[in-house]
């Protein structure tokens, strides 16, 4: 196996050595942010806007990030070449780090970790994927906190049900997907939550993508609306656009990938070939 | 400083060294759970009680856990020697482990910590404390995880109210402190909530010293209680039963520690040097 590295607080280690001490905030109180981008290319893909979303998610908890872009465009850089990585994942992780009295933010870890893309299998996308629903509505939603605990408690459910994902929905309004966002098409309507979820950089480019060719409408989203869908998919860093078919035990317009989420595959392939060429 | 020992997975190592990697479950995605016990006497205090709410934590967040009362009594009588500690704080952690694809469990770390006690010091027994109220819900209130990123995200606004800790509310319901139960005294009856909270030990053993002297009522509390309420108290392994004497900007009854609190406190005390002598 390829030895990768990884950056913490101002030095490159091997990305086995990255550790953090049990009394770390990030594990005995759940207290850390993280972002993720991946590389097209060899290049980083929009990381500015990871960066601010990432910057945003620090100041939010009170945790300090003082690195330029620039920085830590040299940091990834040199973790890439190091790790002997073409197309890589880049998560950077930031916990409030070890604490006398186990409440005070004393001295923040910061961590950036390159890794191999989990990439998802050709057939998913040919023949879209099935969704569960479940009531859920995550603690700041806004915040790339590390807040899992739910959607790794609901992995039996997901499981056994045969589906990719689940759909989170709260006060009979569709929001997300642990790791996704949602979207449906109707009509000529490309739909998507807007509030009470966190703002994906995929879904921010499937928007910018999307004005020429759909009405595009960021707005609440009802449960009932899943079911006189056209289409729907979800979005995200690493698997991009996944078409979905079928949501709970029924399926999604023809129960087919649909026209409108091919085309919007087929942008946002090209995007991606002419911003990291 | 002493030299603190710590269990980790079938050994005893330094508690400088006992760390998890940045791919645990418990930091990436928060999932992991946890559970603190105290000595009294040098002896593990009711260590029974917190061990079965500890495997009702694990079991509901599939954390395999498969080691007797015995064993786990006989790693912390290690710990105590070794880390030559007489009175000791004792906190097991569970995490979710490392995790090749990041959402499954694979390989769960279990830690046995001692630790020197944080006492309070004994002014605020004698003039009681102060709380805010904040409106938060735990997810999953009756297992003990590690989410407390709302607790320590307040704490400036805790520290600036001039306030021990929050006390939450949901729903027009009054819950808990992050790490205490909480409980009014009401001419004879003693209150305290009984749902969507955490099941303190504390307050199982405050409550069953309790019934000889008070009405004891578990119930929901609705937030107008408050301000009606004759005394009020918190309850914690480590502080066992601190005075409450205002609330927000309200004083609780006379605005000095009642006589109800304090007869319990007489009772706590005496209980503890009763069955750890």
């Amino acid at each position: 196996m390829k030895q990768l590295y990884c950056y913490h607080n101002g030095h490159i280690i091997p990305t086995a050595e990255a550790k953090v001490h049990i009394s770390d905030l990030g594990l005995v109180r759940s207290y850390a942010v993280f972002d993720f981008f991946r590389t097209y290319n060899g290049q980083p893909f929009r990381m500015l806007d990871y960066l601010a979303r990432f910057r945003n998610s620090a100041s939010s908890l009170r945790l300090p990030f003082e690195y330029s872009d620039d920085e830590v465009w040299h940091i990834v850089g040199q973790l890439l070449v190091k790790s002997e990585l073409e197309e890589a994942g880049i998560k950077l992780i930031l916990t409030g780090g070890e604490s006398s009295d186990s409440m005070t933010i004393e001295k923040p870890n910061l961590f950036i970790q390159v890794m191999e893309l989990d990439e998802l299998s050709e057939e998913h996308y040919l023949n879209g994927v099935k969704l569960i629903t479940s009531e859920f509505q995550r603690e700041i939603p806004t915040v790339k906190s590390t807040h899992y605990l739910n959607a790794i408690k609901l992995q039996p459910v997901k499981e056994s049900g045969g589906a990719y994902d689940v759909l989170y929905h709260f006060n009979n309004m569709v929001l997300e997907v642990p790791r996704n966002n949602f979207f449906l098409i109707v009509g000529d309507a490309l739909v998507t939550p807007k509030d009470d979820v966190l703002l994906g950089i995929t879904r921010k480019v499937v928007l910018e993508l999307a004005r020429d060719h759909f009405n595009v409408e960021e707005r609440a989203v009802e449960l009932e609306e899943l079911r006189d869908a056209d289409e729907a998919f979800v979005t995200g860093t690493t698997k991009r656009i996944v078409p979905v078919v079928h949501i709970d035990d029924y399926q999604i317009g023809s129960g087919r990938v649909g026209e409108g989420t091919k085309k919007l595959i087929k942008l946002f392939d090209e995007y991606v070939i002419q911003v990291n060429q």
